[in-house]
């Protein structure tokens, strides 16, 4: 028997590596929900709300390449913008499948629930149209060619897209086929070029550094750059949306290059550097310390997604991937001037000590363990552990441009459901943590065991640092009692635990480290014990963005 | 000292009335949120999220007749976005105000935290234009003059506005001055022949009924409609959107009509009516009993927002309460047929009997006291209660043609913060609650005092009467303990109560009107214990918006 419209897009999502859809049910999606319910293949995850879905799918795919989310006219699918909008910014291929009414429904232009009242039913999937790659409405007559455009379109641009389904024409039969699209390749004779520049350029430098962008990593080319890494002994530093896309134990890293703000020895060896070889880490302002980082651009080649670009010559249509592998090829090993990278200090401390920023960082920094998934919510948290040197095979992951708070807590249950055999720690501040709390009772459900680390700073700490007045009352929020959350939304048998000094602290990881539940550790600290780059930020955004 | 550009901005809302903005704060939202902060006329009233606070200011809007929100550029605004077009289908004037980048960053195109790093800046503004009356970017020279026009356009249709503030533009001082612009007269010509023509059909009825429409009180027009039926006599129902719009104790109330669906005397006397006077009552799906409602056309007056329609003829810029007043004037008292309202029925049950529908809609239904504020979520909960006969003073207020679940329980912390001498009674379904469980935190934080009842029917029961199979996996929710919520969320001191016999909702409702404190009561019923219109709306909603 053939498939429906929806079998047929099922299939091919599946095909690409979508094993599981995050989602809230309703009427008008129900056919959709029921195809999931009915694939053996792909598994249906219930969110709280539309948006934990997305993050939640936004989170997946940082893990798997590609994530899914399906949710409901309007409301649904409103409700998720956001987090669509994120995957935007930091280059997810999330699919989103909204549920639509019928076509009798649409073409008699109905006042129906989940409109506003006007009969108009393309409004909303235009109102998504800044925010995805492309967008289609999917048909039994254009089903098989517009999933293979939209599959197309979410991978050469690594974004979110978006597939409508009209209920009925969600269960019609697929009509006839279409060939997959293969991602293009380079112009041969730009991409020599190119790499020749590229060649020539390492053979006259005395000093160089690649630069490790967050693209390696979501057009899975990271094994691919590490050989070449491995090959011509190139050093290497991240930068902050691009952190541990290459093994932090790689012998080549250098560190974090975070521009003026930290880390002088990795910037003096990165901006000193003969030659920078910048591949696709963006200069957004987080990622750029701030836009401190000084790339000369007589020294600095750029090798982007689809382009590479050498002084004011530039490259088009010379794919990331393709040029990495040329390097392999072409460039032979060095003995390149390194560093070891620098960790973050434990202090010295009394088990009766409060905790402060150093015994926080430097606690968090070495809690983490080989092959942890680290999740670090926009704020001071993240913005301490960016500077954590990782061990083997842990990976951190953080919305640095986007920035939306709320993100981590959903995002890692993203990454819980994508690498289950992997330990999820999620680090979050209380007042992101407040935003999107309700996925916690999610992880019991599905038998997900993460260490979820809250900071309890009474407020939005990076907030209080930013504001003209830190003590404003805006900068409040609702006082929970935190380790009460997960027993009353259904994580039954979680380790939860309050501390407020070191050596509850250390006692709590420990106990972590051993539990084979979920944990969940309210940290409690001062109001404004901040990271270092929390403060430096402080300075440098109030320079930035400054309002008057 | 002249007014700084946001100082402009707050007094005028502050005089058409609103005293209370919800939001969340952002660095770039700082110079809004400090001039709130400052503010000895304004609350900020901060919100667990973004969609809380958008549908915080929808409740809030639907007792004070306007409302407002503020939140941070991109992030923020996005995430409040389905409230915004749920308070645009519910005809709410809602303000969003969104604190932008400063020029220079924008002017920059900078590369900057919460935009999509292409530079624009103008995206997110241009995402909200589908589902606001209007939109402006608020500057010192524009500010008199575009705060009027938003005013005036958000109270012309009663609908949201969007006002962005450049973070820098924001504190300068406001330049020039503007005039007030008033609402539209109606054109005396057009509104003559209208009422002579409604004076007329109703002189040649022998009966009438009229059906008292949502917009009615949107406008402020109930005092005046409430007038005109004591003057007239008329007859009235309401239908969903409407329900409590004139008070269900006037005694000229006859009921709810929904169509062929419940209440059947209803139907009977407005459909058999010689004359129906439709006061701005949509026909949406759930307005109509889905669509079953039939207004003869040769038989209904159509008194619109803006228009009347009579037969074929409209009546054009012929405004609402212009109409009413005149009608006032012109139509005397008669002894029209009427009926008196049904009630729902409690049943005879023991102490230990389970809750099943009929004890607990007609609990729920005599629970309700004069003066209440009744916030029902979208579902089963709302379609039971519906068609309670409510007291004097109390007023029923539920997301009928948007119908985003999780709107209720902020939309109870609006009410409450926009009527705190008024006992809010929240009722929502558990899977609904799940959505936006944050705000609860809130009540307490500002030490308000509803009573929420939270239906745990272990999953989205309205789903499980319209899916293919109820039992599909994605009705399912977490399994939720949810009377430790309260408490956990910082309610410190409330009565919190979990029932599942008659005899404990009994106890537990005359505790919650005793209480002085908050009160939380989860009802535990079967799966598939549903209101009568949940019932029903199971096989029309079937037939309508079938998938195949």
């Amino acid at each position: 028997m053939s498939k429906t419209v929806i079998e047929h897009v099922l299939s091919r999502l599946k095909a690409i590596g979508i094993d599981d859809i995050f989602g809230v049910p309703g009427d008008y999606a129900f056919p959709v929900n029921d195809a999931i319910n009915d694939s053996a293949e792909i598994n249906w995850i219930g969110c709280g709300n539309e948006l934990n879905a997305g993050y939640a799918a936004d989170g997946y795919a940082r893990i798997k390449g590609v994530g899914a989310l399906c949710t409901t006219f309007g409301v649904g699918e409103l409700s998720a913008i956001n987090a669509i909008a994120g995957a935007y910014a930091e280059h997810l291929p999330v699919f989103h499948l909204v549920g639509m009414p019928n076509m009798a429904t649409q073409a008699g232009r109905k006042q129906a629930h989940h409109t506003l009242g006007d009969g108009d039913y393309d409004l909303f999937r235009k109102m998504s149209d800044p925010v995805v790659a492309a967008s289609a409405i999917m048909t039994p007559d254009n089903v098989a060619f517009e999933t293979e455009r939209l599959i197309h379109e979410a991978l050469y641009h690594r974004r979110p897209v978006y597939m409508g389904f009209p209920a009925d024409l969600a269960l019609r039969p697929a009509l006839g086929t279409a060939q997959e699209i293969p991602l293009p390749p380079s112009d041969t004779t730009a991409l020599a070029a190119a790499v020749e520049a590229i060649v020539e350029a390492v053979a006259t430098a005395n000093s160089a550094v690649a630069l490790a962008g967050m693209l390696v990593g979501r057009t899975g080319n990271a094994a691919r750059l590490e050989r070449l890494l491995d090959i011509s002994g190139l050093p290497f530093a991240t930068m902050f949306m691009g952190k541990s896309v290459i093994d932090e134990q790689h012998p080549n890293y250098i560190g974090m290059y975070d521009g003026a703000l930290l880390e002088p020895e990795v910037r003096e060896m990165v901006e000193g550097a003969d030659l920078v070889i910048d591949i696709a880490a963006p200069l957004t302002d987080f990622n750029s310390g701030v836009f401190t980082a000084r790339l000369d651009d007589t020294r600095t080649i750029w090798i982007g997604h689809h382009e590479t670009r050498i002084g004011t010559r530039t490259f088009r249509n010379v794919e990331l991937g393709d040029v990495i592998e040329a390097l392999i090829h072409r460039l032979s090993h060095r003995d390149w001037p390194k560093r070891r990278p620098g960790t973050i200090e434990h202090g010295i401390y009394d088990a009766g000590d409060k905790i402060d920023a150093v015994s926080l960082y430097g606690r968090w920094s070495s809690f983490i363990s080989p092959g942890d998934i680290l999740v670090a919510e926009t704020g001071t948290a993240s913005m301490g552990l960016g500077f954590a040197y990782l061990p083997a095979g842990a990976s951190f992951h953080n919305q640095t441009l986007w920035g939306s708070i709320g993100w981590a807590t959903p995002a890692a249950l993203g990454t819980a459901v994508a690498a289950p055999d992997h330990r999820t720690v999620l680090v979050t501040g209380e007042g992101s943590h407040q935003m999107t709390v309700q996925e916690l009772g999610q992880f019991a459900r599905l038998g997900l065991k993460p260490i979820v680390f809250v900071l309890n700073n009474d407020g939005y700490l990076i907030e209080r640092l930013l504001a003209r007045d830190g003590e404003a009352a805006y900068n409040d929020v609702a006082p929970w009692r935190y380790i009460e959350l997960p027993h009353a939304l259904g994580c039954d048998d979680w380790l939860c635990l309050r501390v407020s000094t070191c050596g509850e602290l250390d006692e709590a990881m420990l106990q972590a480290r051993a539990a084979t539940t979920g944990v969940y550790i309210e940290v409690v600290t001062g109001r404004y014990v901040s990271s270092d780059l929390a403060l430096k930020l402080q300075t440098a955004m109030q320079a930035i963005y400054k309002a008057s």
